[in-house]
Formats: structure tokens, sequence, C-alpha cells
């Protein structure tokens, strides 16, 4: 049987290649072999249980997966054995388990988040919760569990959800007679309760909010942060007596969504609404914060922030009777958003080099590594109570440092050990330090030294992690803008696709139309299967030359509505 | 099938009731015609998936269970209809509910933590994760799947969670070839990833916590907060080179338990150590802080804190080549130690009253409620206005205050609604106080009103929030010393029990007297069963008096090793 389905899938690539070889063959002609090619590789899918890989892909995989359960001995292996760019996802796999970021785990798609990642997580939490809590917003704890019966109540939103749900269907060795889901979001688990909270305009708004981890049940190949099947976010879940009042919230949260990128991850976004084809199924409209991967050249959804309007309210029946019109209800006026620990692989992918992690410094565990350099017996006593001195001076200054006094490991190693694990700045003290009252601070983001005076020397420090953090945005944001184009040409479009750029095109929002884009810029090059393009986002701030009427698919007839971003994407 | 089985209950009852009532009767005659009826139900249960009620105590249930899911209309049902000493399971349930700790929902077992009880979480997190911070333990999070190879890995443990161990079976609609268990404790999640981290000595200690939800899908009866089949912990797990070490850590951690008790929630604990029969299934001890329940005289498990020994490490292979003996392996001495949303309900079992919730200001979201009285249109304003300032000088001073300027509702409504909500301090303002530069302040816990200064009211406050949880603290402890007896005597034993009691007794430590002593005090009296007594814990502080070397139980022939605490218990 997959034979059979492998045979075709070959003979249709081939097809595939031809027609995007040959001048005279139209965008769809072209557009319906790649669907039909695609639906040819989900049939294998849906045989063989696994994905199609092209024969000469497949061999270059077993070395791949090696790489991504390594069973680390870890005196021996310090360091990055592969470059970002030549590989991005093995470079990937070898610095979150080298920085002690993510442990490997026996269930498919899930993963330990160790110290070092959730110590960014922490920093996110601490700076994303008290500053939701200044709206209003109360934290709260819905269960994970679902029945059918409340899952289903929407049906669009279930319809994009319910190939992921996780099914509890059995207690110790008892079959239950309802099986109970976990949520993969929590719209349904949460509106049966303010269903009966709202009983008058009075009980709005409701402000609510949960960190906690949902399950989605994916099938595609897994990534630490950036997909896996269970994960960590904090979900606010409001409800408003008036549509105003709902959507200024919508971008209040998506400003913070914003913050939390720029000012804590130094990572720029784009602010947009995603379109109609990308939009939380069940909603109004999404809000998105869309980040940019260099290395290989993808958009990344950074965090989504939805108004959900009264398509909730009305199937949930979250209603009041409406004071201004007698005998009338009301229903309430939604909003969701979401942010999970995803934005962790984001920072990693982003900052990260050939030496391994770099961590922003407002989210470092540590955001300074003190080490003794250049000892010998006699000054050794001495030495060491210096950097014990500058340590607790500066975490009583309020930075998080920590100093490597360790005896059995050299200068040299702790460097390296140090620089893997991203801290983004490593004093040194040595006995000439010492004699000069100063130590030598290297940054671990250039590689750049300076020497730092001990006094003041707390100052000197938050100026410095100040500095590294606006330097490392502006880094980050001169990559993004290098690949970041416009253009209104189908071809063009797909050139820059090809060169790792994301992408401003006129667009005229349509679903078909997005589809289209997306398959015309699939490449089906004998390397396996480059996915096409599809809209990361409309942007809040459109660029500023005219909108030209014509969408960007060649033969669309649509009128241009927006220009929106268009790129590969996670 | 269960007709037959009921039949035989009732005569198994009878025949109970008959031996308890003759005085020839041997108390080892007893415990087997009560472990005969015991196991009736327990197969009665089998064949029909309910418990067993005696049809006198069947018929009382349907108004409690309509008390327990209200389809409350709060405008109209302010105030608890049932007092506390009448029925506490009933107040219990109309407290969660009104004072909004608790809403119910559809998967039985599962509650949602509204904001009002969430805040009492948020405060014991804070409080307790700083302190375990400053222990150099480090938060982390391993995923909530767990794959049967490692769930049954150690036997003795996994015995005793099996039952209860809920499983995902399906994704989407794709049965799973191999289903994943949800977490009931994540010894055999974690201790997989220690094995891989453990190399040497210097790999040691390990110290991570996480905050995360577990799963144990009991049959049992279930009650919000104090029985839930999802509940919200912290688990801390470490593992030590040598013994001593984990020991003292393992007391350490049982210090800062007894600190969520005595300093936040005002509860006192008896700290001890669990007997053979009432340990961690798999560990070498557990150690444990006990709490009591006036209302019902029952015992209440606070938090505890394990130590395994090296049962998990060798079962694990968590070991290293011993610097100490060439060639062996050393095995890891580990620790792991809980404390659960349980404790909330501990909290409201305890202090409530028959007016509702009555908070422990440290954990009370909010702890001065400020409420104008007596205006009118001709001084609203004013008064207003000095509601507000006194509010934002409250809050600007640290402490958690709010005002409530409702005009839809007058002052008594709010009295009582506040006084529901359990808010330890009002603060009544009117022209009068305006007058005098002050404010009436009302205690929730004892009623009393007293008149504070504005002048320095910051400071008055923080002393009278002080004061009012020591008295709170102090009122518990009287209570439950009232109600702590000692004995050597069954008889004696079974009247204090019977007087809501928990009573300390010589007890030899096996775990068959234990059983017998639980079913010698099981008391089956036709009114359903009143649960037997079980060993709280081992003191570890000990009553002044000489042991006696007799064990409690007439028949045991073993010496007494200690004094056990013994209670009716959740």
């Amino acid at each position: 049987m997959s034979d059979a389905i492998v045979k075709q899938i070959e003979e249709q690539g081939a097809e595939v290649r031809r027609l995007k070889g040959d001048k005279a063959s139209t965008e769809d002609a072209k557009t319906e072999a790649i669907q039909k090619l695609l639906a040819l590789k989900l049939a294998y899918k849906e045989a063989t249980g696994e994905d199609y890989v092209a024969p000469n892909a497949r061999q270059a995989k077993p070395p791949k997966q090696q790489a991504q359960k390594p069973e680390v001995k870890k005196q021996t292996l310090l360091g990055v054995g592969t470059r970002k760019d030549d590989n991005y996802s093995e470079w990937y796999s070898e610095v979150i388990t080298k920085a002690e970021m993510i442990e490997y785990y026996d269930v498919s798609g899930c993963y330990v988040l160790r110290p070092w990642s959730f110590a960014v997580w922490e920093s996110i939490q601490e700076w994303f919760d008290s500053r939701i809590k200044k709206l209003g917003v109360k934290n709260c704890y819905f269960p994970m569990f679902v029945s059918n019966a409340a899952l289903e109540r929407e049906k669009t939103h279930i319809a994009d959800f319910a190939p992921e749900v996780a099914w509890v269907t059995r207690a110790g060795n008892s079959e239950m007679a309802e099986p109970v889901a976990i949520r993969p979001t929590s719209e349904t688990v949460m509106y049966p309760s303010y269903k009966k909270w709202v009983q008058s305009h009075r009980d709005l708004p409701i402000k609510l909010n949960q960190w906690c981890n949902v399950v989605r049940w994916e099938f595609k190949h897994p990534t630490p942060f950036l997909r896996t099947r269970e994960f960590l976010w904090q979900e606010g879940h409001t409800a408003y007596a008036n549509a105003a009042d709902a959507e200024k919230e919508v971008f209040q949260i998506l400003d913070l969504y914003a913050g939390v990128y720029n000012d804590l991850l130094a990572i720029p976004v784009v602010k947009g609404r995603k379109s109609e084809k990308e939009k939380f199924a069940g909603g109004d409209f999404t809000t998105t914060v869309e980040a940019y991967v260099a290395c290989n050249g993808r958009g990344i959804q950074g965090a989504t922030s939805h108004h959900l309007g009264q398509n909730f309210s009305k199937m949930f029946e979250i209603s009041y009777e409406d004071p201004s019109r007698e005998g009338e209800r009301a229903y309430a006026w939604q909003n969701s958003w979401g942010l999970s620990t995803r934005s962790i692989g984001a920072m990693i992918m982003v900052h990260g080099d050939d030496k391994g992690l770099v961590l922003p410094p407002r989210v470092a565990a540590v955001q300074v590594i003190v080490v003794p350099v250049g000892f010998k017996t006699s000054n050794k006593d001495s030495l060491f109570d210096a950097v014990d001195k500058v340590t607790k001076d500066l975490v009583a200054g309020g930075v998080k440092a920590e100093h490597d006094l360790r005896e059995n490991y050299n200068a040299g190693w702790k460097f390296n050990h140090w620089e893997l694990k991203g801290v983004p700045i490593r004093f040194e003290v040595g006995p000439n330090d010492l004699a000069k009252k100063q130590v030598t601070a290297v940054i671990r983001h250039n590689g750049e030294k300076q020497q730092v005076s001990m006094d003041g020397i707390v100052a000197s420090v938050k100026t410095l992690l100040d500095d590294i953090h606006t330097q490392m945005y502006n880094k980050a944001l001169a990559q993004r803008d290098a690949h970041l184009k416009t253009t209104t040409d189908i071809e063009e479009f797909k050139k820059h696709l090809d060169e790792k750029c994301i992408i401003l095109s006129p667009f005229c929002g349509l679903p078909e139309c997005e589809e289209k884009i997306k398959n015309a810029s699939t490449r089906e090059d004998g390397e396996g299967a480059q996915m096409g393009a599809k809209t990361l986002c409309i942007p809040l701030e459109q660029p500023k030359q005219a909108l030209p009427s014509k969408c960007l698919f060649p033969s669309c007839t649509e009128k241009a509505k927006a220009f929106a971003l268009f790129g590969r994407s996670y």
C-alpha cells in the first residue's frame, strides 16, 4: 500500500518540478499540482503513521536524531560541535542540552525544563504577572479536565483543536464511563462558570488569568520549547459589557506581549492582526507579536491576544438582562490571550551563537559569573576572598551574581562552561586586577573585554547589563530588518523567501488566496519540501508607501486590503 | 447480585453491633467481624461502583447534595444558612461557594479555584518559594505524563498509587499505542533524569522543586480542597551524597511546613513521624505536620516531608563511583516533600464561623475593606474622598486594602458581604469618624470594634493585623489543646474519640496493631459508619510523662515504642 503511494508521490513531485520550470504553466496549474502532491503525502502519513521524507533527505536523518538524544558525558563533551549556520537544528539540540536548558524525556513531545530555562520563565512570569494585576486581572485556577459536552459547545473552535485533544479514558484498571479531555486551551473549561457568574451588567468585567500547563497532542515533528505536546503558558480570559472596552484590552495585552519580547528577551517583534486563515478558531480577530529567526529565515508567533466577540458568550450563554432594552438579553464581549514557554525557544534561536546560549540579561538566572584567575597557593586565599566579596556586593545590590571557585576545573574550562550557558557577563579576578582594585569583564554576546573598577561596581554592572540588553536587541533588529523585504511580485517574493527573508506584500485577505500563495511558494526541490509562506500578520503599522490595488497572487482579482507580512513560519 | 450483598452487609452489621455490646466478646473477635463487614462493603462497591450507604443515612443525603451544587442567585442568598456545629459538611459547602472560593465543575472531583482562594495559594507560594530558594532549591518543570515503564519501576510505591492513576489512551480519534499516565506525584517522572545527571559525587546535591498539578483519581467522596482528583502542590525532590545531609533537610523542610501553618494560616500543628502503616510508599520514613479540625474532631495531614533513603536511587540507578571504595557504586540519598492546596481547606475548616469565612490576615487577598457609612447627598463627596484617601494610604504602606463605594448596596449588606468573605478588618468611615480624624475598625474573627486614629494609621493597621494573627492562632491552639487527650486505655480512647478528640497513646508501631486499633474504634451505630482512628503521627516532641511499656491495644504483646497521636482523620 505505502509503496504504491511512494511511487505516486515521486511522480507527482517530478510533475511539480516540471511545472515550476516551465514558464508557460499557469500559477493555478502549479497550485493544483502541489495540492495533489500534499494530498498524496497526507495519504502516506495516514497509511504509515509517519511523515513522508524524500529518499535523499532520509539519509541525513540518523546523525540528527542521535544529536537530539545524547547520553551526555559532560566531562568530555564541552562546547557546541555544530555551527549554527551549518545546521541550526542540530545546533539547537546541542545548545539546549549542553547549556542544561532541557533534558530529553521518554514520552514523545515532552521535555524537562531544567532550572536554567525555568528561571527564564520565572522572570517572564514575574514581569507579566505584576503588569496584568495592575490592569485589574486576577489569578485563578480552573481544572485541567474538560467534559466532552463543554468541549464541543463551540463548533468552529473545537474543529480546530479536536485532532490534538488527549483523552483520559481509564482510571486505575477501570474504564471511565465518560472519558474526559485534557485542556488544549481553557475557553470551554472556563465559560460555563462565567455563565453562572454573570447575571447583571454589574458582574462585568470579569478579568481572570491562570498560569498552567496545556496539552496539544500534535503529530508533527516536536521541537523543545517550539512545538511540544505539553507546554506551560498563561491564559487570560476576560468578559466585558461592551465591545470597545474589550477591544481596548486586546491591544493593552498585545503591548505587554511586545514588552516581554522587546524589554526582557531583547527580540524585536512586529505587532499585527492574523489573517482570516490564521486567526483563532471561534474568535472575531486575533492580534499577534511576530519575531524573526535569522538562521532559518522563519517567522515565529510570539504570543496572541484574541478578541472573541460574542461568539463564545452566545454559545455559553454568558448574558444578562440588557438595561437599555427591556426584556432582551445582552451578551458579553470576550477576549482571551496567551503567552507560552515557546518564547524561550525564540530567545535561544535568535541570540545563540557558535559558542552556545546567549542569555539576555533581564531573564538570565545568573547575570554575572565571577571567576578567579592566575592564583597560586600563595595568593589563593586573598583572591578567593576578593571574588567572594565582589559577588556578595553584587547580590546585595540586586544583581544575580555567582562565583565559580571550583578547584578541579581550570579557568579556561570555566570560561567555556559559562559561555556555553550564556551568562551575560564574566568577571575575571586575578592578582593584577586585585592590585588595581578592578575586575576584567568579558561580555558574552560580543566577546569584548573591559576593566571595571571595584568602586561603584554595582552601579557600573547595572548600566552594563542595560547596555548589553540594548546591544542585543539592536543586533537582532538589524538582522531582522536586513531580511525584511517589500515586493508586489510573486517571483521576487519566492526569491526573497529562499533567501531567508520575511516579506511585506499587498494582500486581499482571503483564505483561498493565502492558500494559493502558500502552495506557489512551496519548494519541491528534492531536498525535502520547503514549506510555503503564510501570513505572519497584517502589521498594525503599515509601510509608508501607498498600498497597490493588486493582491500579490497573480491571478487574484480581489483588491489588496493591506500589506501582509509573509514568511516561512514555525 | 448487589441485593444479596446488601443483605449480608445488614446481617454482618448487626453481628458487629452485637459483639460490641457483648462484654464477653474479645477485641480480636470484634476486629475480625469488622473486617468482614468492610470486605462486604468493598464487594458492594465493586459490584455497584458506589459506596454502600446505610438506608437511614441514605435518606439524609439529597438535601446535602443540593447544598453542594447550588445555582446561586447571589442577590437573594446572602449569608450562610447552616450553622457550623449543626452540619459542618453543609456549612463548608455553603461557605466555599458563597465566599467565592470555589465554583463547582462538571467533572467529578474537580473544582474551580476562584481568585479569592487562589490568592491564599499565591501567599503560601511566595512565602515558601523564597525560603526554599534560600536553602539552594531551584524551580524546574517536569512533564505531567509518565510512561508505564518509568511508573512501575518502584513496586511498593506504584502499588500504592496504581488504583488512582489516570491514563491517557487516546489522542484525537487515534488510540495510542502506548498509553501514558498522568503524574500522581513525580518520583517516577524525575528520577530517570537524576540518573543521567549524577555521574560523580560532585553532581550532588540536586535540589529541585516544581509547582504543578497532580491527579489522583480517587473514588471516595470528593471534598473541595480536602480531597480532589486534581490538585495543585509543590513537590521538592532532592538527592544527596550522604544520609545525614538528606535527613537534615527533611526536618528543615518540615519546619517550613510548620511555618506555613503557624505563621501564615494561624493553625497550630504537631510535627511528627508517620507510622509504618501511614508512611509514603517506597520511602524510609515520612515526617508530617498534623492539624486539628474542631467541628468534626478530625486530624488533617498538613504537608509531608519524606526521606526516601536509597530505595528509589537503587531502582532508578542514581549512583556514582564511590570515591572511598574503588570500583563500587554509591547510591544517592533522596528526599521528597509536598504541600498542597488542601492547606486552604484546613484554613477554612479551622477558622470559619457561622457568618462565613474568616481569613488569617497574612493570606487574605484583602486585609482591610473600607466602607463609607451614614452618608447623605450633602456629605457624600467628602466622605468618599476620605475613604479613598485612607485606602490609598494603606495600599501605599503595603497593606492589602480596598474600598467598597458601591451605591446600589447599603452598608448593612456590605458588612455581611465582607464578613462572609472573611476580610480580617472592616473600616467604617462615617461623618463622626471624619470629624474626629479616626475610623471605626471591626475585627472579623471576634466582632470587636475599636477606633483607629488617621494619624499613623498604616503602622496601627500592621500591628492590628499581627495581633489578629496571634489571636486566631491562640484560639485555634486552645481549641486543639482542649481536645488533645492522653490515655493508655482503649475504652477511654474510644470515648475520647467520640467526643471529637485526638489522643496520645503508647503504641508498639506495628501496622497490624494499628489496623486492629482502627477496627476497634470504628463505630457501627446505624448512623453510617464512623471511621476508626489511625495514627496521625508519632510526635517529635513526646509527652513529658514516662512512656508506659504496654501498647494501647489490649491484646498486643509488643512493647510500646512511643506515644502516637491518634485520631479520626481526613
